[in-house]
């Protein structure tokens, strides 16, 4: 990469930032001290206020709009103005931040008040969470837990023609760095036919996209897969925690529910579609005699440049590690581009039946696995179901989490000769179970 | 029945109202012409704005913090508050609109500014919905559909152990008396290895109890049973509009999806435990050889006066119907005995692993058959998998819905003695689909 391609700010820290340079400027909600909560921007190491720089008179017109919907303690209202305004307040912010900026001496003049330093805040949830879909869209993942949990019929019939997704709980979608405790359950002892109650002995992480709705539909009125990425506010990482053994217990025959309903951490930076754009790329082609889409779920352009390539990374940090000031390591690297279905088809099949989707909604992809065990999104497949524990260089081995484990997910996207962005951390640590 | 029974009101109408007479007094949201939303109660033929109540100072204390959290354009503020200022109000309420009430004369000077006939009101929503959980706790339906689904293994060997529940769809539930769109999804024909998109062609109603939430908990706390009923505000009907082909092909292994997001309807009034408590019962006795349930979903009080005795009607008025002037018919009589799990069981189970509830959540029960085909809580079951029509009155059949067919569920509590009371009607018109 040569620096001619990147665009250069005057805030130092953005240029060759690995997460946010200027050609990233994610959006989250973040508070300093006893502030309320308030929208801004990634940028290097400092946080942007938008309510500081809209007050100050830097936007206009569609950006001013957008600054306005985006200043206040949840991003819903800037998720709903659409792919316009969004796009406006993106380029303002180039010019703005960018080294031959005319507003850099008036800008630099407002110090903290419109720069603050990003160890200094606090970040919250990014929107208020209407309603949570999860996906399952991760080929290899659906293989390895068919596999375990049915044998004889890894992948059901309908998975290579229907965008399986189900319902999950929107109360307790948090933001990462908030504790999760592990949660009691019902479980069926191997050999018993009599369950038992306690905390899950199975607790493990899942490694997923999110995907924040922004303009939605009316109840009845489908999103057609040509217009559906235009509904996609941003992107995230999400954590779908679960409990193993409580699921393997109840989910039959409606779908996860007390196994997944405790905890989801998402990453807080909104990675948008824009900043994405150089790391777009063809869905990959299906392998021969896999049945092609319904024309409902088939779009050239989408399967022309509606895959990414995403970097994704699990890192564990446990208490022995953190006593032994070891770091955290990485025991997996994944990709989306092990997606079955893109982003729009999931879009589409979700209000294909009139479904409403909201902006604030959130879908997770379904745990991202790539083919081989280092790449697996979730401890279930990388330990074979709990038979083979992974090694970690404090000595520990780990079949499932241990309380005190704290689980990190990161995503990266790297192309030659395009500045890499980041989405920041997706991190939590596990409680022990109150019983 | 004796009059001496019953609470007798200066709002002539109530006495006697099949629906609402004073020992009612169920909560809704109304608005008037172009007026905006607000909240309201049922006495009799009229809603009496809780706003005008307020503002004419008819309430002190806990009943006016009530009364002014009810006031608005959604019930939320007011479920959040729990049972002890739900009672203050009803108790008021009862005294001010009481045949001697103090109160009457300058109640009556208020006219429709207090009291609004119910016929020109618009109903709405009672609440927003937060998340939705539909759960499965009427077993004969379990028994009933599990047949059809899965012959050889109808009742799944958690289903005595685990109150069965999935995450549903909450954007999309709706107030009784909005048209419901017929949904497109993907089916597999019979005999077929292709799925086929179009309209769905078994398109179905389930007859359920719905369940607001009233306070809420934190992440990471369990509600104990003890504790459960304290945490639900009341009781609707709730129509969870199915489409059974487009759910075969889906469901496995996540859940229903599409085939029941489109639309979920409730009635507009949210009735009261206190309401209900005349027609609270004994949790059924378990059938010999049914295990105890486990010690957190187990409360003697709960099992002793848990259940609830509400009968559940379904009508159906097709278009034929209305074009030859015929009532709509009944077509099962159920009613809320035939759960499995109390309300409370539901509520504790719900929380158990640490997932947050909050005031404006809605439970379905899951469809309430009775044993006999003439108690069966949806066409599926009354149709014996839609290989039975049902005969109406009309001289026409039906398997599913036809475009055009409206469903009328209905409730109401009867007994020896007391006056009845009912929840008002839940009723939606089937709209073709868009294809």
């Amino acid at each position: 990469m040569t620096a001619s391609n990147c665009l250069r700010s005057w805030v130092e820290s953005a240029n060759g930032h690995p997460d946010f340079p200027l050609e990233n400027l994610p959006l989250g909600v973040f508070s300093r001290d006893d502030q309320a909560p308030q929208g801004g921007v990634a940028v290097g190491d400092f946080v942007l206020s938008l309510r500081s720089a809209a007050c100050a008179g830097l936007f206009q017109g569609e950006a001013a709009l957008a600054a306005q919907a985006a200043s206040g303690a949840s991003l819903n209202d800037f998720f709903a103005l659409g792919a316009g305004p969004r796009r406006a307040l993106r380029q303002a912010l180039q010019v703005l931040l960018g080294e031959h900026s005319q507003q850099r001496e008036a800008m630099q003049a407002l110090g903290e008040t419109l720069l603050v330093p990003i160890s200094a805040c606090r970040l919250h949830l990014p929107a208020r969470v209407g309603d949570y879909t999860d996906f399952y869209v991760g080929i290899h993942h659906a293989n390895n837990v068919g596999k375990l949990f049915r044998p004889d019929n890894p992948l059901l019939p309908n998975y290579k023609h229907v965008p399986i997704g189900y319902h999950g709980r929107a109360s307790t979608i948090c933001v990462s760095g908030t504790p999760v405790r592990r949660p009691c359950g019902q479980t069926l002892a191997p050999g018993s036919d009599m369950p038992q109650f306690g905390p899950s002995k199975r607790l493990d992480y899942e490694l997923e996209l999110g995907i924040w709705i922004g303009q939605g539909n009316e109840m009845g009125e489908p999103i057609a897969i040509e217009r559906a990425a235009q509904h996609v506010a941003g992107f995230c990482l999400l954590n779908d925690w679960s409990a193993r053994d409580v699921q393997a217990w109840e989910y039959q025959p409606l779908g996860p529910f007390l196994s997944k309903n405790f905890a989801s951490s998402v990453s807080p930076w909104v990675v948008s579609a824009e900043a994405l754009q150089p790391f777009a790329m063809a869905q990959p082609p299906r392998p021969a005699g896999d049945p092609q889409p319904l024309p409902y779920l088939f779009d050239a352009r989408d399967q022309a440049g509606g895959a990414f390539d995403i970097e994704l990374e699990v890192l564990l940090l446990t208490a022995a590690m953190r006593e032994q000031g070891l770091p955290a390591q990485r025991i997996a690297l994944s990709n989306t581009r092990h997606m079955y279905w893109t982003v729009a088809q999931m879009v589409a099949h979700h209000s294909v039946g009139g479904c409403k989707l909201q902006p604030g909604d959130l879908f997770g992809s379904g745990t991202l696995s790539g083919p081989q065990p280092d790449q697996f999104g979730s401890l279930l497949e990388s330990t074979f179901g709990g038979k083979q524990p992974i090694e970690l260089h404090s000595g520990e081995q780990r079949t499932f989490l241990e309380d005190g484990d704290e689980v990190i997910m990161r995503a990266r996207c790297r192309k030659e000769g395009q500045p890499s962005i980041g989405f920041g951390e997706c991190r939590g640590v596990l409680l022990p179970a109150k019983y």
